[in-house]
């Protein structure tokens, strides 16, 4: 039993019902949605909602996360499957579901083996890059439905309701929770009320044109939603599989890294601790739960988990209470969900996932440096020039690049004596004494196969700069480790060095380290002399060595 | 003109023509040997023998460097072709063509791109683990060739001849050295014949076997070889080119590293100075000229890099030489070479490839550290059973993982105070003062998305070890950038520690490193304060703070 339930008490009840209620009206919309944008029948997000979210509970460790239908996930979806088989046909309900099956399968085994650090591995400014150029790529996508596009004809009655609906729901972003507040609603809650504007507009426009006349105008509907509860089970047998397997890997890194950025800003704000490893377990299982019950890929939404921190959730009761009430949904009447326009749906996705663009990323990366910003644009012009999925590994790509870089770049920084003391520092800083022929460096990191190049180029080139050197000493006491690569590179440092007559010392290193080197050829060639302490080699060079 | 060519003096002529000869009596059977273990017809070998060193005298820097055909770039050649068509087949012998154009363009990007640094990419127990694996698998092959294996049956006469080669050869690498000592040559010249021992090998078996008693054994022989030079030019349309893009990719790299193995050891015995990117221009031409000229993929071989070097060679002209010999070889009959054996070709494909198994390399990592000899006999283990192209992935995938690791584990030293001093050391070391409810992390590396989480872990897990903490001061006196991710990791960091009650305080920052930071909300938000120097925090916080 999770720790929230061990540790359930009553007092947290009312704020949960409420903000599931809340999260409940928007989820129906959403659902649908992100179901449309990912290709599916719009009836797939509703099933995607009501299963993952309680498996999640189970693991997860966010309070407020809101696991379902996720505009980006569903985004990648699309692409992943648009080429494997025709939208919305059966088959392709099929891969998608498969696709989730493989996704919580990755999300479940990588949460076994505890790579939740993997969450370190993209930058910001590549992430936020990702979301932005999938944001447009998403508002984009809804522009032919928004406007009833047919063989490259606007309906004008599709795109009256479409943008009328999109001036509504930016009203009532705008204005709606302030005249809530003046009907005497407490703030918190006209606030999470607001945010249910999309269904209100949804129903309030699907009632308008179910009057005699403006039902005759040919608007597109959802049609017909199934009723009664998600099938339980998935085709295993035949088909494609292998072709899923890349995607799915992708997908679940996609499906983590937006969870978590989704719960890390709400836990730091509700001073909650979230483990990244859990919560690796938790998206694993709400995918598996959603494969299995007629789903696709979830995850955590960053827009509903915000609104159920609003309307007052305490505990992943809230998301509970949520997927009661969509069961009950689904097992009532649901002739009303086919009136819903297709163009009113187009305009909530285009609010939504608009109101999911930050600029502020883009302004704060300009700001901080030019080559953050530049890592963004890169990343945000691949995605809507290649598609998501490719502008995402070429961000990680990038990333990767950078990290190799900078694994391969280790501090070396040349020291000096301080006068008079026993200490050594950066040579940059003023009053440290040099000797004239000696050339003393410490390295502040391991030595390994990917920075020891670094080390003897480093010195090739004070070389070639100062032709003068006759000794090169090494402060090795940040140096915690040497690989036998490394160690190698140090013994063809010293032959190179004893050919040109300049000889190798090292100073200050550390027992172990020591006492590997001892087990190499190192110490035997040794041009130099191995030193306990830089000041004793300091002494000694400095009354001319041997 | 390169640089040996235009300083080209008179007295190194003797040196380059006598290896010039010796390199092309090994080039013969090398050539022929290593073109049937990449599946192809003998003669490919010998054609690519000709231009490619020709083509790589233009760019490389090594003086020494014999490429052509090399026994571990002709097993990967064969791995990736062998799927795709039949061996020795015309279109077989298209796709080795088309590889080596696509490997040598590669090659030679990157070194238009001044990638040559990426030959550190490679610990050395993977890539002696690599070596080891691929002779094995080498060797292996060979066994069928040596015993006339033919439905699963040991033709005797050809195991007798196989195996009587094998013992010959060995004898003569032995002994035969010695043997031309004591006829009055000199020792350099007499290591350097001894080292044609296969092709007198070769011979004497093809004369032996061209009695009339033997003739009649049945032993299979090389058979029909065209005479002239190498057809010029290479069919581009049409076919299979995808699937050769990836291969030419791994190949290019593996053709890289082989090649840097074979020149660095002898340019530095040789006091000559290699440049990675002018080796990658060179291997890149040599690909496309033996793309050009009917060969196939071509790298440095170590051993007749080593042979050119003890028998004198001075400048590339030696391989041009032994280039010469080998066009004029071709255009004279060449009836005799149809009638080497085959079982003794294969005896000196064995011999040759068994003498580059590393068992030193294989004990030298065991006695560094068991986990260095892990990652070999990972490698090899998965090199003998996956195949070459796998092996060589999964060490590729194991090293970068590695290389991971270390990015995201920057260094993080406790430090404390040196009585009465103003300096900072570590407080693992005796004689430093430390104050009870302080604690100060010296950074000694830059940071950026891939290093900030270790360092807000570092200090959440010493605050739950060390609950009293009040003040956690960070030394940044090393830290020379620090991107917007880990800027904004340190935001979080200030927030997490400030709702405990804890204080950030930085110090010791550079002026470019505070003034990125300035751009940030972490200085107005920062709960401690910026000092200049370390010893004003400790010197604040001593008396008790604010």
């Amino acid at each position: 039993m999770p720790g929230w339930l061990r540790n359930y008490r009553r007092a947290l009840l009312p704020g949960d019902i409420g903000a599931g209620i809340i999260v409940a009206l928007l989820m129906v919309p959403q659902g649908m949605a992100y179901a449309i944008v990912a290709g599916l029948p719009p009836i797939a997000g509703l099933y995607a909602s009501i299963l993952p979210p309680l498996a999640y509970a189970l693991f997860g460790t966010s309070m407020t996360q809101s696991v379902g239908p996720q505009a980006i996930t569903a985004l990648l979806v699309a692409g992943v499957l648009a080429p494997l088989a025709l939208p919305a046909s059966p088959e392709y309900v099929l891969l998608a579901a498969r696709l989730a099956l493989l996704t919580g399968l990755i999300l479940f085994a990588c949460g076994l083996l505890r790579l939740g650090f993997l969450v370190n591995y993209l930058s910001q400014p590549v992430m936020s890059g990702f979301t932005n150029g999938a944001v447009l790529l998403i508002a984009a996508g809804q522009v032919p439905s928004l406007l009833g596009l047919n063989a490259g004809q606007v309906q004008p009655a599709s795109a009256a309701t479409g943008l009328g609906c999109i001036l509504l729901l930016i009203l009532a972003r705008k204005h709606l929770d302030a005249g809530l507040c003046r009907l005497g609603i407490s703030r918190p809650l006209a606030e999470a009320l607001a945010r249910t504007a999309p269904i209100l507009v949804l129903l309030g426009t699907a009632l308008l044109l179910a009057l005699p006349g403006p039902a005759d105008l040919g608007i597109p509907l959802v049609g017909e939603v199934p009723t009664g509860l998600p099938p339980i089970g998935i085709h295993l047998a035949g088909g494609p599989w292998r072709e899923l397997f890349v995607p799915a890997l992708l997908l679940g890194f996609i499906v983590f890294l937006q969870s978590m950025s989704a719960a890390q800003a709400l836990a730091r704000k509700r001073h909650e601790r979230l483990v990244a490893d859990r919560e690796l377990l938790g998206l694993g299982a709400a995918n598996l739960a959603g494969a299995l019950s007629g789903g696709f890929p979830v995850a955590g939404s960053i827009s509903r988990s915000a609104i159920s921190h609003e309307a007052g959730a305490n505990t992943p009761l809230a998301s509970m209470v949520a997927s009661l009430l969509l069961a009950a949904l689904l097992v009532s009447p649901t002739g009303w969900l086919a009136m819903l326009p297709l163009p009113a749906l187009a305009a909530t996705i285009i609010v939504a996932v608009t109101g999911m663009f930050e600029w502020s990323s883009v302004r704060d990366a300009w700001r901080y440096d030019r080559s953050e910003a530049a890592a963004h644009i890169v990343t945000l012009v691949a995605v809507v020039s290649l598609g998501a999925e490719r502008g995402i590994v070429l961000g990680i790509v990038l990333s990767l690049a950078l990290l190799i870089w900078r694994a391969s770049h280790p501090p070396i920084v040349e020291v000096g004596r301080r006068p008079g003391g026993e200490y050594f520092r950066s040579a940059e800083r003023q009053n440290v004494e040099r000797l004239p022929r000696v050339l003393m460096l410490r390295i502040d990191q391991g030595l390994f196969f990917g920075n020891a190049a670094a080390v003897t180029d480093h010195v090739e080139q004070a070389l070639r700069r100062r032709p003068e050197l006759q000794h090169i000493v090494l402060l090795l006491s940040a140096v915690n480790d040497i690989d036998l690569t490394a160690a190698q590179a140090l013994i063809g440092l010293n032959r190179t060095l004893g050919l040109q007559g300049v000889k190798l010392h090292l100073t200050e290193a550390k027992a172990p380290v020591l006492d590997r080197l001892g087990r190499t050829p190192l110490l035997q060639e040794l041009g130099g002399q191995v030193f306990h302490r830089a000041v004793q080699a300091f002494d000694y060079l400095a009354t001319g060595g041997d």
